[in-house]
């Protein structure tokens, strides 16, 4: 659990905010709009994780900086990710990870129990911005992957205390590496996205939106991190179990557009399920 | 997390094990078939869940003793439902705790901070059983939904550290209880099973099977429950932000009932996902 967020009330978005309007003045492109092309940093961009990220966030027409400890493995793997599409023109700068957290909106994309330290390294670059992060902490025991519970409830809560003046969100821990990048194909399946920070979930679901066949939904506060993560471990022991990839759909839910959707459970609209909705 | 899980392997099912050769010798039996009915036993059982569970489980034929702390308020619930479905010819039977306790197969469906206690008070009765655990422990703070993370990870860990000698699972935490007590539709979504005993999962997942539309999952150890408890939060949260009720689906995965699916991860053949299958 994150002691620090509970009672904390979230603060209305004013009705006029828009998710291309965060406090960073990043504005959303289209591919091939004339507009300003989102930039993102990804710190950490050289894992598997962070390298399909960058793919897929390049494909959709931001520009990326691809962040490292060392700068000459950023190099080589953004050399990988150009050579594997050559057609699609992805702008995908090589760097170290000080200068991916330069950029005006940035993704967190190290291994788990690295992700707080490396923040901490680079957090003079990440005030006030919004900062994804998208690890979890599993561990392999046995045949049997773990969810593994940090001591603050969640990677995304470790991040966010490390780094108070930044708006943390917790997004993409379900979407394997290997599809994300596999930029022929969309990604299947629903991208929860949980913040303490309204505007952070709004900007960050308006970039996923974006990417083919994914579905940004808004889960609430950054408690639910530690439910999003953790329930990593549940898909991947599917995955071994039942000798497939799954992917994670929420039925009965239209595509509602998180800009569209508006104000949420902190505003005065929303509506309270019925007490019997809790199972127990 | 549950430090008593970690490290134990998983003992294998033997190939001739079938999901109804349960050590109690429950047989599974089709509504209206020749064959004994399956007799389950809900703690708990007058809250919405219990009652809910307690309708579905007779309307597929099994024979439900609808236990409570007051067995007159357990008589009141099981009138009430009886009268909501008088063409179907419910067997639920009303009686104390212990009463549902001593059946060959039992589900815990109180509220989460009881469920242990609870199971201590019967525990004489639930040896060598199998015993189900439905609890999430959820809290409401402001307008969200928060998952709580007991002491040992999970209600079912709890309740599994109390009954030392059953065999516990973590079952059903997803389903609200409005919708599993509906008899006139079915089950949507995916159920969950996590136990430390394999012949637990299959045991129950051969119970959920039996309900129209749902798809009982193998999801491995009970340090899973963690997760699948935490993530009802999840989907809590989705209702209230997006008015609805959700279900959850797990696309990519077709049905292959347990009882098919065999050995598994603890066999040899347990197919290892690339390591690029790791998010992070």
């Amino acid at each position: 659990m994150l002691p620090g967020a509970l009672g904390r009330t979230v603060s209305a978005v004013p009705a006029d905010a828009t998710p291309n309007g965060s406090a960073d003045g990043v504005a959303a492109a289209s591919p091939g709009s004339s507009a300003e092309p989102t930039r993102i940093g990804i710190i950490g961009g050289t894992g598997p994780a962070g390298a399909a990220l960058a793919a897929r966030l390049a494909d959709i027409g931001c520009e990326i900086t691809l962040g490292s400890r060392s700068k000459y493995r950023s190099m080589e793997v953004v050399d990988n990710i150009v050579d594997r599409w050559p057609d699609r023109h992805l702008r995908i700068h090589p760097g170290a990870n000080s200068l991916a957290a330069a950029e005006p909106t940035v993704v967190i994309a190290t291994p788990w129990d690295a992700a707080a330290i490396t923040a901490r390294d680079v957090a003079e670059h990440l005030r006030g911005k919004v900062v994804a992060t998208m690890s979890n902490a599993l561990a392999r025991v046995d045949d049997e992957f773990v969810p593994l519970i940090p001591p603050r409830g969640s990677v995304a809560a470790s991040v966010q205390a490390t780094l108070p003046d930044s708006r943390v969100a917790a997004a993409l821990q379900h979407v394997p590496a290997t599809e994300l990048g596999n930029l022929d194909e969309p990604v299947h399946g629903d991208i929860l996205i949980c913040s303490d920070h309204r505007e952070a979930t709004w900007h960050i679901a308006e970039i996923v939106d974006r990417m083919p066949g994914a579905r940004a939904l808004d889960c609430g506060n950054l408690s639910n991190a530690t439910a999003i993560e953790a329930f990593t471990a549940v898909l991947m022991q599917l995955n071994t179990r039942y000798r497939t990839r799954v992917a994670l759909r929420l039925v009965g839910l239209d595509h509602v557009p998180i800009s569209v959707l508006g104000g949420g459970p902190s505003g005065t609209d929303a509506v309270q399920p019925a007490a019997e909705t809790v199972p127990d």
